[in-house]
């Protein structure tokens, strides 16, 4: 691995005193060349021709390493990030969860969709023996977000399903943790290595000059990105640009809106209200799925009890100063609205953002809705005061494309309307739930329409988000020494296949 | 159905004597009138809540209808393209079976990728319910081809596909043939109006300004197109600078590499050359697979063999005068060439053109490949001579996406270099036959990397096309009530799905 190791250090991982760690403008000596050596290495590395085997292995080594080395990077990451120790213990926990169930995803197989059909002279037109499956796309762009420094960061669901899927991977650090990113990359790339995988399929580069030149590199396939709605739209526009525009995988801003039932807030007003103070002020409320809009019926005494759960709410340090000063902004323009209440206002304690709620009605909120869609990033929620049934159609009609919905509603109460309502906009429902804690599991998804996501037909989260970097080929009356071991007669590796039309389920072992 | 019939003339179907059949600038009096209440009247159809079963029944009598007006149809499409009858009959099979295909692809139901997974406390984060499925993204927008009007028009694959997936669909005519796309969407509504569907599910407008406002409609969720390069590129940047971008599945130009092997060559150079000869001239060389770029070892008597061929091959009168001219122009263009040698030109008959066969060497096609690698779309194919493998591998190593790449090669011949090199561009491999004539079937791919097309990960033919039109929503926790069938415990529905991470085929009848 000497040539390897080498490349490491050249992979836009420079050296420590040659970068300023303040933000999108950090600086690297190239970023160019730096973006260049990594992304041709990365495609370079064989990494795309390995087996499903032997993914499953590297995950689970780099599930492993990361948990070895869980002490050291969870301190690291409070540092940077100032989340909890509590919290960041159990986000490498996760992350080492979604590396594993990538294995298992990848060693599973159905997501080849490998499908078999056998030739008929009779059709029209003829059908010939015709075999597809689908195969890597080629180098991935990973764009880290800042709120998940392990789980959607550098070995996050991007790299992990896109490892899964056989792409090599350069991520781009996020500016919010750059100690953590590189040590992350340098426990993954030995791990790789040290399983025998091309250690140049995972590489790391900085600042927003290499994230450009990563968007617009010819031989970057497809981009992954968690971020704001401003800075996914313009890498968007970037690689739909391009000469050959790639595929853009964008989780960008979402707004959440929850709905209290009136009969809901009758049968337990308290244990809602204490929820959802729960939900939006956990970690500091910097989750994408943080309830940012919260429609209440009137006169339910809802308010009162969330107040009450709010007194003792802690303060949290938000993620970055850039992060704190927008919370702060966003939250006084809001505040500052002649249409707005502010029913808690917790204050900022030196370096610590506090919970704050403001309230409107459902005519001031559809008259200006832009100002309360857009998503204020920290702990801060809008409630909605609605007055009946109709008044709350008319508020949900005007919602845009979120990644979850939730619903609070009375056991047995009838809620197909309120469904429909949301999931006219939302990715995922939740019911008589909180959208906060995002489960690793085949049925999630984690995506919705702008500007929840660029991409409304994919999911960030879950078995099918390996799907997003893959390509179909199908092999037209190929000799059998061509086709992959998935496509050949008798399915000699045992995965679920479709032939002839008949989709069936992996022999028993 | 009183409204939606009188909604039929509105739904961009103007009056005959309002339009003017001579190409992109056909106009309607207000073509973004004629678009507004088109996609309007989609959107509000219900057409996204019906049940497979209805949809494939629906699916059902369009085929049926196609095939009831066949001789009408058939005269129609043979005045306004010049295809033949025997082609177009076929066509018409060929259409009504893609419709009953994605019918049966509906009622199959493992498209929706049904996916329940059981709550976990134990997990990191804890797990819900969770039930997972695809549903309808909305009304979708088809742009119609020239070369198949039939199969890859009103009623052709992006319809079937996104029918059947429950997406109403507006198309766009194509101003090559009029008249056959104002009856056939007539036909269409009158079928779905008999058989109990919205009508308003299936529309036509017409116009370049048209088509324009429909990409841009807040209301459409994404775009089928199948053309030429430079209108699908100037379609995909209107799509994705939208406020809110939709996916664009484009399918542009594409050149369908061959190669022939030395081998190939030595054991039935006639029976070869006598093949490419009937591919790239069938139906006037108008398919968006014909081979365009063939590789061919140099002293090998192919050309000769070829040139034979192609002495009784037959002229054919393009599908319009624009097209006609292009290929004039693109064609003497490529014979003017220092770098090239005219291998057969067949001249041009009154109003049909004649095949055309150029030739170039390796080191001419890697030195202007920007000119060999541009498709001409009619009768001429490119033929560059290679002397031996290490030239062969430089020309396919500057090769760009295709939907196809084919390979002649000897019984036993080892090929699997050559499938990799063609299969690092194309999306279909094909031996020992010709990559025309796209088979409908389960394991088919129609699709490839720009400029194939404008989405790789997608494809426009075979079963999976449906996903195209779908996006995923997961319920958490929900109320039984609030569940599509699909989704309910004891699978009522019995289709394929994945309970617990565990893929189950449906159960047998």
């Amino acid at each position: 691995m000497g040539e390897t190791s080498r490349a490491t250090d050249a992979a836009g991982i420079a050296p420590r005193d040659e970068r300023r760690d303040d933000g999108d403008d950090a600086i690297v000596t190239d970023p160019g060349a730096a973006v260049e050596i990594a992304v041709r290495l990365a495609a370079a590395s064989g990494f795309d021709r390995s087996s499903r085997a032997d993914r499953a292995r590297w995950l689970t080594a780099l599930a492993e390493a990361l948990e070895a080395h869980r002490d050291e990077l969870v301190e690291l990451a409070a540092e940077e990030t100032h989340l909890s120790p509590a919290r960041l213990t159990g986000e490498v926990t996760r992350t080492a969860t979604q590396l594993r169930f990538f294995a298992g995803v990848a060693l599973e197989g159905s997501y080849l969709e490998a499908t078999l059909d056998s030739p008929d002279a009779s059709l029209t037109p003829p059908r010939p023996d015709l075999r597809r499956m689908l195969r890597p796309l080629g180098v991935v762009a990973v764009f880290a977000a800042s709120n998940f420094p392990f789980a959607f960061s550098v070995l996050g669901n991007d790299t992990a399903s896109a490892l899964a899927a056989g792409c090599p991977v350069v991520v781009k650090a996020h500016p919010g943790h750059p100690r953590l990113s590189r040590r992350v990359v340098e426990i993954g790339r030995d791990a790789l290595a040290g399983a025998g995988a091309p250690a140049a399929a995972l590489a790391l580069v900085d600042g927003f000059d290499a994230g450009v030149a990563l968007v617009r590199h010819p031989l970057v396939s497809a981009v992954g990105f968690t971020g704001s709605t401003r800075g996914g739209r313009a890498l968007f526009d970037l690689a739909s640009a391009r000469p050959a525009p790639i595929p853009f995988y964008g989780e960008l801003g979402s707004i959440n809106p929850v709905v209290v039932t009136a009969a809901a807030a009758v049968a337990d007003v308290a244990g809602i209200a204490a929820g959802l103070a729960g939900s939006f002020t956990r970690d500091g409320g910097q989750y994408c799925t943080k309830p940012g809009l919260v429609f209440v019926p009137e006169g339910s005494g809802f308010e009162a009890e969330l107040v009450a759960a709010l007194v003792e709410a802690p303060s949290q340090a938000l993620l970055t100063e850039g992060i704190a000063s927008a919370f702060d902004a966003g939250s006084a323009a809001l505040a500052g609205r002649d249409d707005i209440e502010v029913v808690f206002a917790g204050g900022r304690a030196a370096d610590a953002s506090a919970p704050v709620v403001v309230a409107t009605t459902v005519a001031d909120f559809r008259a200006a809705r832009e100002a309360f869609l857009e998503e204020c990033f920290g702990p801060l929620t809008v409630l909605v005061r609605y007055a009946d049934d109709a008044a709350l159609d008319a508020a949900l009609a005007v919602l845009e494309g979120s990644l979850t919905g939730t619903i609070h509603h009375a056991p047995g109460e009838d809620v197909v309307e309120l469904t429909s309502a949301l999931a006219r906009v939302a990715g995922r429902i939740v019911y008589n739930g909180w959208p906060t804690g995002v489960a690793i599991a085949w049925a999630q998804h984690h995506g919705g329409g702008w500007p929840a996501t660029t991409a409304s037909v994919h999911t960030s989260v879950g078995a099918t988000a390996i799907r997003r970097w893959l390509t179909p080929i199908a092999y037209q009356d190929a000799p059998a020494a061509v086709l992959p071991p998935e496509l050949t007669d008798g399915n000699p590796l045992g995965i679920p296949r479709r032939e002839d039309g008949v989709l069936a389920a992996a022999p028993a072992e």
